[in-house]
């Protein structure tokens, strides 16, 4: 992997003086078509070794092109609000949109490799970590995204040297600590580390470019021809990237029979007992949010359903039970302009709670896999591709301490139907009507056919389903409070 | 103050009952025409004395309205990323978007009264928090919010009887800890410290609302039909509020003399002299920037100046002496909807940096009295108040360890004239040059005097102007890193 990168790669002053105007000059164009076209957005990685110059190489990219489009991120310690967050948090939230540059300076490669190399986690967390990071890039790059690596590699010796030289002169031996040369000790175990990561997140779409360190000017130039190159191909043809479809949805049953149709829609709470169950409820879900260890987590709700099924009274009757402090909800309609400048599941990731609270969506990131392939909205690639990005989304929001707890609330058609007439009576309720429900309706197959698909594949142990028969809405309610309750009090 | 809310108010259960729901009915009505015309947003604040059932209000109005309409806030410690900006930031970067109800439940007066009412602020420094909170509440309301202000009170006698209650009850007792009696020995002095804080913040616009909560029924149906009432009001005679205009801008120099006019624009620096002070000041910069005591402060930057004054090319300067982790470019075009949702200034309050970190602005909040005034883009009323709300918003920005530097880049009509051509030219710089461009030039003297304006009102002792001269390229980018450099150590 660094054999190439310790052959003593260097460029003359001279040759570098000639290159590098035409190279600016390039590099600007290509950053204005970007900006221009805001077609999609750049991601550049810089990463590798103490001493490699990878802040100056960030200087440098913000010195050739304009810097108003570029956006720099350096990460070290993850500050407190990011810490109650998935680990992901603090990258998604400052991904650049279509049409700019974001650099990232210590990146999701930094935490997998320096845990390993200092023997914190095991091989097999690494390899964990490593796919994870290998979805997540394939994601963005699903998304759109152009996504470069750079390793900036100094060979052991070459590390040795430069340590020694900066001791050597007293204008920079203030700048070689001691953790400096704890850090060269360690150079062994991090190259093995970093070959490996390397090797194994090195994808068609998205490969490393390991970059020699010894002499600037060509690192420098490496570093921008590469990102002109890749940058200037794909302006050029911006052919969409095809989208890596992990398997086919499966096929409508033979029979006809699914599990939605399995449901019993005749269930049904009598008012005096839905009266005391409600209460007890509510009571038992409010002392939770107040018990101790629940600091520790937080709680991510998704409400699907079919129109008019009553996902609005199922999360009033949450809502009433715990402190208005504590949990934001977040309807979902559609994305505004900054969303829509970012990957799909980015307007969800910035509404993602802190510690002790409650994030509550009312329709949510599934919408994709309903909505928008029932209607078309994206393409099939785009859907299919979404049950794995999912899967991949709850699994850290739970890695990270969250309880995530998905409802679908099911209805019958007629029943549907004697709501719609109702609402539409109702001076209270007749906002909640609109000609797009009347036309959902027509839809209600193919819908049926989406939901069972989302429900075989995303139905997870960490983020199950919870299939809620509406049709009486005191039982549907019930049920919701009594599953809520019953998962918040596992986790705890 | 008070006193009316001593008299003990209380609702009967069947009076409260039948009302409810009619109230409710109207306050979705009114929520679902909000939401529709998407025209104001609506902060209600929430504060009071301890145990006066401010949680339980904010539960209320929840459960009366649709939630998903609703962001509730509750403020108590701030996070870290908080602690790094001035005090208003994590009010500002909760405010709701128009068609949407912010309930602030803590809010920017829970500062200045509890640190009053402890002792550890004096009256005149009281008195300077709530000038300034009634200048942030009369900007809110200028931008367009309906602000409601809800005072929950308790006498010191029902505020007892509540504590000697709670702790009489086995099921309750553990509600009540030593803090609250230690907070009920103050009772006094934080009531005295409230009384003075209504009465010198209840506007016209922004009235308190003060609520007797010995009656829970009493005080739910006060705070409902406040809202409902208010909110009623404005959507059904939507008259903008009327901007107060503090003082009118400047009248034209009668014998044409201006600052900007004499300015000496033949002052000029050689190529020679300009290379070896730019590395002086761009490694003084350099070596400030990673000075102990820079930890503790920010830069905010504003750049200026009529097209082709090289804007740019002075930004890069900087940047260029500077950890690219450590400053972000923020080039201000045209909002984003999200933005346009907001009072004028919150597209710039979050884009303020962390400390040790520089926010560049090539434009700024200056526009509205450049651009927006020149073209109309908004009414005289808007843009003259702004003055007064850039003072305050600088003023914010230095009281919490900010360095405000703001530049004025200026060039002759004739020299402006060479630079258009020159960049249509090349290649290399003709996208820097648009049509607007050169209908801007068309109004260079209407231009000249919203300058001369800006420059009068909004140079400040803690946020001065300083007037760059760069006919002369060199020059001018030196005179921008000098100065910066200057203020920094000042500051440091």
């Amino acid at each position: 992997m660094f054999e190439s990168a310790e052959l003593g790669h260097s460029i003359e002053k001279a040759a570098y003086d000639q290159e590098v105007p035409a190279l600016r000059e390039a590099l600007l164009d290509a950053q204005f078509d970007l900006a221009s076209a805001k077609a999609f957005p750049v991601i550049i990685l810089v990463a590798g070794v103490d001493g490699a110059g990878k802040s100056a190489t960030v200087n440098t990219l913000n010195e050739w092109m304009d810097p108003r489009h570029i956006l720099t991120h350096g990460f070290s310690e993850p500050s407190d609000e990011e810490l109650e967050r998935p680990h992901m948090w603090r990258f998604w939230r400052q991904l650049p949109p279509k049409g700019k540059m974001g650099i990232f300076d210590g990146s999701w490669y930094a935490w997998p490799i320096l845990e390993r190399a200092h023997g914190r986690i095991k091989d097999a967390r690494l390899a964990q970590s490593l796919d994870q990071i290998r979805r997540f890039e394939e994601m963005l790059i699903n998304e759109g995204a152009l996504v470069l690596k750079f390793w900036m590699h100094l060979s052991r010796q070459a590390q040795k040297k430069r340590l020694r030289k900066l001791e050597s002169d007293p204008l920079t031996r203030w700048r070689v600590t001691d953790r400096d040369w704890k850090h060269f000790e360690m150079y062994d175990a991090f190259r093995e580390v970093a070959e490996r990561t390397l090797r194994s997140t090195s994808t068609a779409e998205a490969p490393w470019t390991v970059v020699e360190a010894t002499d600037p000017r060509y690192q420098r130039l490496t570093v921008g021809r590469t990102l002109l190159e890749r940058l200037r191909a794909r302006l050029d043809s911006p052919a969409p990237p095809s989208a890596a479809v992990r398997a086919p949805p499966a096929a409508p049953s033979i029979d006809g029979l699914n599990i939605l149709r399995t449901l019993d829609l005749t269930r049904k709470t009598e008012k005096a007992e839905y009266e005391t169950e409600l209460e007890t409820y509510q009571g038992r879900l409010n002392l939770l949010t107040r018990h101790k260890a629940f600091k520790d987590h937080n709680v991510v709700m998704v409400f699907e359903g079919a129109d008019a099924a009553g996902k609005g009274g199922g999360i009033r009757r949450i809502t009433q039970a715990i402190d208005a402090r504590l949990y934001e909800i977040t309807p979902i309609a559609a994305p505004t302009e900054e969303e829509r400048a970012q990957p799909y599941l980015w307007r969800f990731w910035r509404h993602l709670p802190r510690r002790g609270r409650f994030a509550i969506f009312d329709r949510s990131w599934y919408g994709r896999v309903l909505v928008e392939r029932v209607e078309g909205f994206c393409s099939e690639a785009d859907w299919m591709r979404a049950y794995g990005e999912i899967n991949d989304f709850e699994d850290q929001l739970a890695r990270s301490g969250a309880i995530v707890a998905k409802f679908w609330l099911q209805i019958s058609r007629e029943e549907q139907l004697r709501r719609f007439h109702e609402r539409q009576e109702s001076k209270f309720k007749r906002f909640k009507i609109t000609d797009e429900d009347w036309r959902n309706r027509e839809k209600w197959d193919a819908y049926e056919t989406a939901v069972c698909d989302m429900l075989d594949r995303t139905s997870t142990e960490i983020a199950p389903w919870t299939l809620v028969e509406s049709e009486d809405k005191h039982y549907g309610r019930l049920k919701i409070l009594r599953t809520l309750c019953a998962r918040i009090e596992e986790a705890l």
